[in-house]
């Protein structure tokens, strides 16, 4: 993934037009009113070290915000304000020892994948099928839970596939992590990302008082993402933890940021519901157009920012697949096997870019596969 | 330390008056051309992924502050831009192994000795004696060296005795690293808080290209202590690792909080001058009202923020002096073994606090102790 990138911004350095669909950032402006709190914030010098685990106003709106989404209070202390990626790091570094497993989808984002791996806890992949919608099967996550897994993660809607699970699927995994006695990590940082049906969270069985932790932020849905500003809730003592590393590595995350997060969680949130609608649009200007390139065909994700099209039918691997996407026409995106082996076969496109860019770079797209498989055709014919 | 803040916070929401002399804040506001740098940053919607080791510009500024300062010009891709407390975290993940050792100075900064707890890396403390100005003694260094050590970890301005450590110190230090061949973790945090004398860094031996990390920040000398904004200086190898777990962690630093970074490094340095005179004011002040404590002895610190005195004298243990404190005069400061075992019989206050405040502290403070005496002395005559 990351010599990709290096790729990426040669070609650019070297003046070459590149189509970016590789990060899951946005090329839509944050919202004014939360840069209008920020920099309100900064006049008035909230610029000091506060509470490492978050501005106690901040912790409040956010209890306010799971009462009114996920119908249950939580305590100000099972709440840490910190990066949401880092809340992934925190929560196996405080929970699972090495060697010890985490049981998490594959294809599942890769910072799930990287923390395991300097962590030397075991990953275990629960396989994402196309046929079923890339969801995770139950059945399939109960036959992997050892007498060594201590955390399963979950991540609904996903990235990178976009899939959103079903409330009996949620359901059920909450009570299988019961029934098991494992903690859930349930990264949420979609759920306000959703286009067709709705968000369900695994914690309405111990309202995050016993196993499950929430992951969950402003990039996505509040369109802040180099903010760097989410929280956990979990349980208390684990929280209490987490914390504490939090204290230990970043003293706190900055107040002047924090209170736009308080604007974002406590004011109109009417631009969300505009803004989704605006991606809605994006996401079915770009099922429509990958599914006209040969080869390539893509589901319809029900949620976050992202396509998983299947690339099978071009003959190349999904790392050959997105080399060539690059080198022939400029597109930039992920290879499927950045989120783990089953991701094989597949590409991941974030598309929350403007309409005319998904259009220009898939018919440039489109335009190279045609050439290639020309090319291939006229090879074997002359043969 | 924790529990002492969390009493802190209790006596404060029953209503008690606490002098705050625990944190390493100061009561100066931001300066003003560095918000502004910020807000105009957020109004021009630099709230988006940016590179991960951080904005070109802002390593640009970095390289050219180090040139400026230290003789030498890194070059951008030594340098990560990430919170300063972080790098100890991320340099000690990347470079040392469970079991391995680091040598380090005993009292030191707290979050050394936390990454080695939980990290299974051993804390080597070397330790800084009163009637050496609290300076790393080399030679009881280099007796600490074994096949195992992978890391020194110096810190001049020292956190929390204020010793500035002696230009010939620094170069035996640094070549010493050289001739054991370990690696060199130079805490540069407070380089621009200095009062007596001149700041040296270990690097100029290496030019960070080899075995020397510097890690700098905005905290402390550009009084931005909430915005979490700091950099690492060092070898591509360990850049390039230390880099790559940031973005897996973190993804990147806020880009509108680089901005601010920006204008600090590039903007008019007059301001600084003015602060640092201010804070030498502060702490004659505190030195001078501390010494007329009945047995408390405080030393002039030659750089950043706190005064460490000694307070064997007063009959009590580091951790008694600080609940004392706190229980009789309201007065919050951190006993010196929060710092290691060599800090017993000290205790850390933070000075960059208003002079009434400084003031009013001391002289409750010195009241309590004198009544304590009395007490004792009346008891000790009564039996």
């Amino acid at each position: 993934m990351f010599k990709l990138l290096v790729k990426v911004k040669e070609m650019e350095n070297l003046g070459q037009e590149i189509f970016h669909f590789e990060i899951g950032d946005s090329d839509f402006r944050a919202h004014q009113h939360i840069i209008d709190a920020t920099k309100k914030a900064l006049d008035n010098d909230h610029t000091h070290y506060v509470d490492s685990t978050g501005i106690f106003e901040l912790k409040e709106a956010i209890c306010e915000r799971v009462e009114a989404s996920l119908g249950f209070m939580p305590e100000s202390d099972q709440v840490v304000v910190m990066p949401s990626n880092a809340i992934i790091d925190f929560v196996a570094r405080s929970l699972v020892n090495k060697g010890e497993e985490i049981i998490c989808p594959d294809p599942g984002f890769s910072t799930y994948i990287a923390v395991m791996n300097y962590t030397g806890i075991k990953k275990v992949g629960v396989p994402l099928r196309e046929e079923d919608n890339f969801s995770m099967r139950i059945e399939e996550i109960e036959k992997r839970i050892t007498a060594k897994t201590r955390l399963i993660i979950c991540n609904s809607p996903n990235n990178p596939t976009g899939a959103v699970m079903a409330k009996e699927d949620i359901e059920k995994l909450a009570f299988l992590a019961k029934k098991h006695d494992v903690y859930l990590l349930s990264d949420e940082i979609y759920s306000r990302v959703i286009y067709d049906g709705e968000h369900y969270s695994p914690s309405f069985v111990d309202r995050c008082l016993e196993r499950t932790i929430i992951l969950d932020g402003f990039a996505k849905g509040y369109s802040m993402p180099g903010w760097r500003l989410g929280y956990a809730i979990g349980p208390k003592d684990v929280m209490e933890k987490v914390g504490l590393l939090f204290q230990t590595i970043y003293s706190c995350t900055p107040p002047f940021i924090q209170y736009g997060g308080i604007e974002a969680l406590r004011g109109n949130q009417d631009f969300i519901v505009g803004r989704i609608k605006q991606y809605k649009t994006l996401r079915d200007l770009i099922v429509r157009k990958l599914n006209e390139i040969p080869g390539v065909s893509c589901r319809t994700p029900g949620g976050a920012c992202y396509v998983f099209p299947s690339i099978k039918g071009t003959g190349m691997t999904s790392s050959e697949f997105a080399d060539f996407a690059l080198n022939s026409a400029g597109v930039a995106l992920l290879p499927g096997t950045c989120f783990g082996e089953h991701g094989e076969g597949y590409a991941r496109l974030c598309f929350t870019r403007k309409p005319e860019i998904i259009e220009e770079a898939c018919r440039k797209l489109k335009e190279a596969v045609i050439e290639k498989s020309g090319r291939f055709n006229g090879a074997y014919i002359n043969q």
